[in-house]
């Protein structure tokens, strides 16, 4: 069957011959490399009709292929034609790898450089020495793409001081210094949340993410060129941002990096792309490889900052209360509403705070076996029905103009068996024993790490994701630089930072369990040698007590479940105007009692 | 005041002036490049007059400095003359750095290649860029040390099979299986104890450490080169370690790494010498940098070695609950033995078993405020006193032909303090904490050494080491390649490894606390998806509970504490003549209760 994916297949191997070229990879990410790309950037998409978000194709002259992860592989077999595609696993027969076995040696490969990481484009080099790349000035997908979505761009959202905690000049100054110690003259600023951190905007560009799809230099006196259409700029940005930020076109971005000829500018291999830093190199600028350095200064949250991300989670906690209390009426009035309607209702709670901007995330919202996917998204078409007797996981978070929310709680529908409130239960362990942690400062997130899996371990089960990911403020739900995770990541857990805390537990095709608060990490004096760090959760919702196997549980870990709910019912039970609601959260955060 | 060094220092800067070179790095390391030297190649201290067990000089034509890390700052300006030489710190300013500072650029620096690994030899060339490295061929220390003691050289030890529990021929099958899928066509085996666990030979030529000074290189047929003096082979060995052994002179080595002229030859940059893979660099050989292959093979030992290992612990323990008691009715009646009696004393109780070959290290024997030094050594002249209503710190093994021994027992004198009792339950909750682990294969130390910190964080207290090395079968007692310490370490815990658990606490001047037992990794069934590992302790010797503040315990910490009190009594006390010593391990031993 022809399909408009088979016609535009054609189109591209016919540019191939035009061009006198053997293969073209197109990865799934756009120019920003970020984890959530706009609609009119999704090339892959366009190609091959896989619309998950991590994944890539290649397509030569008479073959092709589409790679993606472990959570992709059912999903593509049924979004991306399979007499046009070979499907493979996108680590363990990465693009390159399948294109040099596929092609002849010498082949000639297009690669879009602004489509790649600097980190990648060095890889592949190495990865292909039996292929010839070929760096191309413009991607055939732009100008063969006839129906592609206009841009949203949005307006740019001056942060007041009250809401960000820091000056744009203040904190270009502090950056400023720092890059003059390292003897740096600029440094490339790509990473989107960085530049709406650093210039305090925010936008609407993008799903999930409120940045503005922009680039910017950050020059060692604390001037900033910054690459955006002058238009999507309020009147009162000049003042907002102070002195010396340069507003300039997309366009004159090209020329600006070709005048850095003998001078040296930062870039940040992991997430500039390899446009950037080859454009720099071919006009002789002395390229220092580093993190990109608002990544460290964004990531440990100001008072202000923090004091939103409070606040804004005290009602996001009562949107999510209003779910909770609404899902076991509905279920005890017989309703089985489905995993869409689950979702959709729970937006509409969030929708009620007007300073609820956006998702932070595509809401997981799965019953019964479908939560053993880790990063199920149900059908709009075909949403799962809630499974009786079983546990539905709702993994969701808000964007608020104070904050960024992200929760997952996993609750009980009908009656859950032992099997599932013992590993409830050790999930729960897990959660407690890292939100009581404490640790000195230097301490990495894969030093802690196994605290939260140590009770499920010992009964022989574990989970295969991290443990915490950084959180933005009214930015990226998933921030760097530091995260809490089996694998080494040498950056250390600092004072304000905040953190994902959720272990979980998956049986395939049976249930799935996640318990995720947001921490922050706090400073704690001692009477010992010295004060310590530890978490403080800023999460307020009821963890559900029917799925808890009291047996398994310490003192401790009663006195610390039963301390969490009095938050939870001191903090949000105000927000809440329905005595149902009330009454409902009243008994969600009763004292557990062996 | 002429001493000796003077006069060695000025022989040695007179060979300087001969050589036209300007200066000579002297650094602690013999050849072998292990953490034990025989006296006859105790360099560093001939030159120096320093004795510690790690650091390094440079003496130039002028000057002349001594390095040393943080455990030796005290001693070093005792025994290297002030008027002669700079201190430095090892880390902080190391050799290379100094002579840069200190010499003009350009100025020549004499290198023994054989004393330093290549791994330190492929920094330097980075790091001292404006000095001239010069290799030189013979070491002058050899030629000038007129009264240098003769080397040990020990007749080998043939280990039987039922204690190694594999032939050399198996080992050297599989290593030489593996090195064939590498594609190499040979390793070398440089650390001593990897020669002796591959030949199953033990010698004695340097202290502490049952090996033989030798060289041997693995070939992919299984055949193996071993440079040694076949003087010091009995006439069965041949017949021990099979066909296909070429017992060489160790002068043939050089012509023979000269032959790998084309050839691919495995080297570990970490644990061979830099003069070995120049040496076959220069040949035209091509070294292939990658781990000894004896390593990971070595630590997880197998049956028959673990049995052995069990089997030395229990009469370690009887030695170790002799001592205990004896020192506990000296205390009793009123006598206050030093540090070095008491050491002594210790090693008097272990000779008792003539299994036990050497000690695994110098005894650590440390009374009140000397134990806050985590590496401390009692002075033969003038020993510690014990101190009145405090701890004592000891931290001893012993080599014995069935496996290695490390333990560390902190115990009371008189009525301890609460803030002594304190640290001591949490160190003693961070011991079982780790003890008592579960976690999936893969895992590695770095992930659980938290779980021994966890205790004393939550009181603003840390230790300044790691949690626990390795232990060789009558081999090395800080054995590679895995460890559990803050630091990432890629090598994954393994069954079979034997690790120390040894947490502890230090308050400067005041007192130490440590508690140290061997753990060996097992397998362990669980009713969850995967079968886990954990640990079981090898060690036998009461902790001393009336250092315990119980209401800091859980019921499961003292659930562990009774039970392996319990085995403590059940398979020690029958090793134990004496009705006092009996008495005394029922009393130690006893439930602890509320």
């Amino acid at each position: 069957m022809q399909t408009p994916i088979h016609q535009r297949v054609a189109l591209l191997r016919h540019w191939l011959t035009e061009q006198g070229l053997d293969a073209i990879i197109i990865p799934h990410e756009d120019e920003f490399l970020g984890e959530y790309i706009p609609a009119h950037n999704e090339r892959l998409l366009w190609a091959t009709g896989f619309s998950g978000s991590a994944g890539a194709a290649v397509i030569t002259r008479d073959s092709a292929a589409v790679f993606v992860d472990g959570r992709y592989t059912v999903q593509v077999r049924k979004q991306a034609p399979a007499d046009l595609f070979d499907y493979c696993h996108l680590i363990q027969q990465p693009p390159m790898t399948w294109a040099a076995q596929t092609l002849h040696k010498g082949s000639k490969v297009a690669v879009d450089l602004r489509l790649h990481s600097g980190n990648w484009w060095k890889a592949q080099q190495a990865a292909a020495s039996a292929l010839e790349l070929v760096a191309i000035d413009s991607n055939p997908i732009d100008t063969l793409w006839h129906d592609r979505p206009a841009a949203t761009l949005s307006t740019a959202l001056l942060m007041p001081l009250d809401k960000v905690g820091k000056s744009s000049a203040d904190k270009r100054a502090e950056l400023a210094a720092s890059l003059t110690t390292s003897g740096a003259d600029a440094a490339m600023i790509t990473t989107l949340d960085s530049i709406a951190w650093l210039l305090n905007i925010r936008g609407a560009d993008v799903e999930c993410l409120p940045v503005l799809l922009s680039q910017a230099i950050l020059h060692h006196d604390g001037s900033v060129d910054f690459y955006i259409d002058p238009a999507r700029l309020p009147a009162e940005f000049a003042r907002h941002v102070g002195e010396r930020v340069h507003v300039k076109h997309p366009e004159a971005l090209e020329a600006d990096l070709r005048a850095f000829s003998g001078k040296r500018i930062l870039v940040d291999p992991a997430t500039a792309n390899a446009w950037t830093s080859e454009t720099l190199k071919a006009a002789g600028a002395n390229v220092i490889e580093a993190a990109d350095p608002c990544l460290l200064a964004k990531s440990a949250k100001n008072a202000v900052e923090l004091a939103g991300m409070k606040a804004c989670h005290v009602r996001d906690g009562a949107a999510v209360v209003k779910f909770l209390a609404w899902m076991d009426r509905e279920i005890a009035a017989g309703h089985r509403p489905n995993e869409g309607e689950l979702s959709d209702q729970l937006w509409a709670f969030r929708q009620q705070d007007p300073s609820c901007k956006d998702l932070s995330f595509h809401t997981i919202s799965a019953a019964g076996g479908n939560a053993a996917m880790c990063h199920y998204r149900h059908s709009d078409e075909n949403p799962g029905p809630l499974v009786e007797n079983s546990v539905y996981l709702v993994d969701s978070g808000g964007q608020y103009l104070d904050g960024t929310t992200d929760i997952t709680r996993t609750v009980a529908v009908g009656n859950a068996s032992a099997e599932v409130k013992q590993a409830f239960t050790l999930v729960l362990k897990g959660h407690i024993s890292l939100a009581t942690a404490r640790f000195p400062a230097g301490t990495t997130g894969n030093q802690l790490d196994a605290l939260a899996r140590q009770h499920l371990w010992a009964y022989g089960f574990d989970y295969d994701h991290g443990t915490g990911h950084g959180v933005g403020h009214f930015l990226n739900v998933h921030e760097g630089p530091a995260r809490i995770a089996k694998v080494p990541n040498p950056v250390a857990l600092l004072p304000g930072m905040v953190f994902s805390n959720e272990p979980g537990y998956y049986r395939a095709d049976a249930f799935g369990i996640r318990i995720e608060n947001l921490e922050q990490i706090v400073e704690i004096e001692t009477a010992g040698d010295m004060s310590v760090l530890g978490f403080s959760s800023l999460t307020r919702a009821p963890i559900d007590q029917r799925l808890i196997d009291v047996s398994l549980m310490t003192d401790a870990d009663i006195t610390w479940l039963n301390h969490y709910h009095q938050l939870v019912w001191d903090e949000v039970s105000p927000l809440l105007s329905s005595a149902d609601d009330k009454a409902w959260l009243q008994q969600a955060t009763a004292p557990l009692t062996r």
